[in-house]
């Protein structure tokens, strides 16, 4: 197990629904050493690659996106959600919907902070359904750049997301990929990678 | 003037009603290698505080808080937002006034991230009529635990958040703190600190 899977078991909550709560180390609090070691690993794992930029996704996302950045040496951009904004002229708007919410979000960047030239690394830090990845790679698409990968810290990988991503060709590397996880036990398997 | 204040004066743009966009660099792009010097900023004026954990607020305040974490080896924890949050035994809830969206968000923060213990360092990019921090400042209160202090990137020193968490004792550092700006001119005036 690599270090991600090994907190996964530790500290991870596994609920009914598919639901893994990993809210004591990565989206609510934040354990920094933890996200410093997945930065690390995002540089390796695209390290052959030219990345002038790092989209995620507010809020959860911005964390890992910072701490990867630091690696890569360049800028963050964060996708804001709205339920009302507005089409104009000054954003990328797409559509991302939650199933673990039932609503449809927008998300929006503005047009200024992205551009043809960009090559971009997406961060996130769940996948389930791909919703929100697909959501900004369409962004980084109507600005005209291009996307290098997508790095993900947990793919949920007994559901579509992760499948569609890499048979449209994505380079996606998630640290670790849930196999299948048991609420009555608590057991959580991973893919090995 | 300071890093920040000449990065505001570079690339900051003041719009009427006293809003000051500094979205290129701070909290939609993200320039990373400013926000590392902002989180060695607060380790220098928080070095003599024993502190056990960040708190920050969703969204743009996690980028800051994380990267400053790693100065103090501390968790981030943020708080998250949510207009429809249900009182319950698991969380502790105070309410934030948004002066720019003219709506009253609920925050809340999970019981099992902040105990008594806990010396808290509250972080934010922002403080206008201070707002969030009281209701950060709430939150740590409802806890038990303590507010070592509170630092801001950038402070509105013509709003009246600042001397309030000053006339109530708390330790309120802030990187650049904008004394006046004109959205005719563009001209920004920064306090003597």
């Amino acid at each position: 197990m690599n270090f991600l899977e090994e907190r996964i078991c530790k500290d991870g909550i596994v609920k009914p629904g598919n639901v893994l709560k990993v809210d004591s180390f990565l989206n609510h609090q934040i354990d920094i050493d933890l996200l410093d070691m997945m930065g690390k690993e995002f540089k390796e794992r695209f390290s052959n690659e030219k990345i002038t930029k790092i989209l995620t996704i507010e809020a959860s996302g911005i964390g890992m996106a910072c701490m990867t950045a630091r690696y890569f040496g360049v800028p963050v951009v964060f996708a804001k959600k709205s339920q009302t904004v507005v089409q104009d002229d000054d954003k990328y708007i797409a559509d991302v919907a939650s199933y673990t919410h039932k609503v449809t979000n927008h998300v929006f960047v503005s047009k200024k902070y992205i551009c043809p030239e960009d090559k971009v690394l997406i961060i996130d830090d769940f996948m389930a359904h791909g919703q929100a990845a697909l959501g900004l790679i369409d962004i980084v698409k109507q600005a005209g750049g291009s996307v290098v990968g997508v790095g993900i810290a947990i793919e949920k990988g007994f559901q579509q997301g992760g499948q569609i991503l890499r048979d449209r060709g994505y380079k996606l590397e998630s640290i670790a990929i849930v196999e299948s996880m048991d609420p009555e036990t608590g057991k959580i398997e991973f893919r090995k990678q």
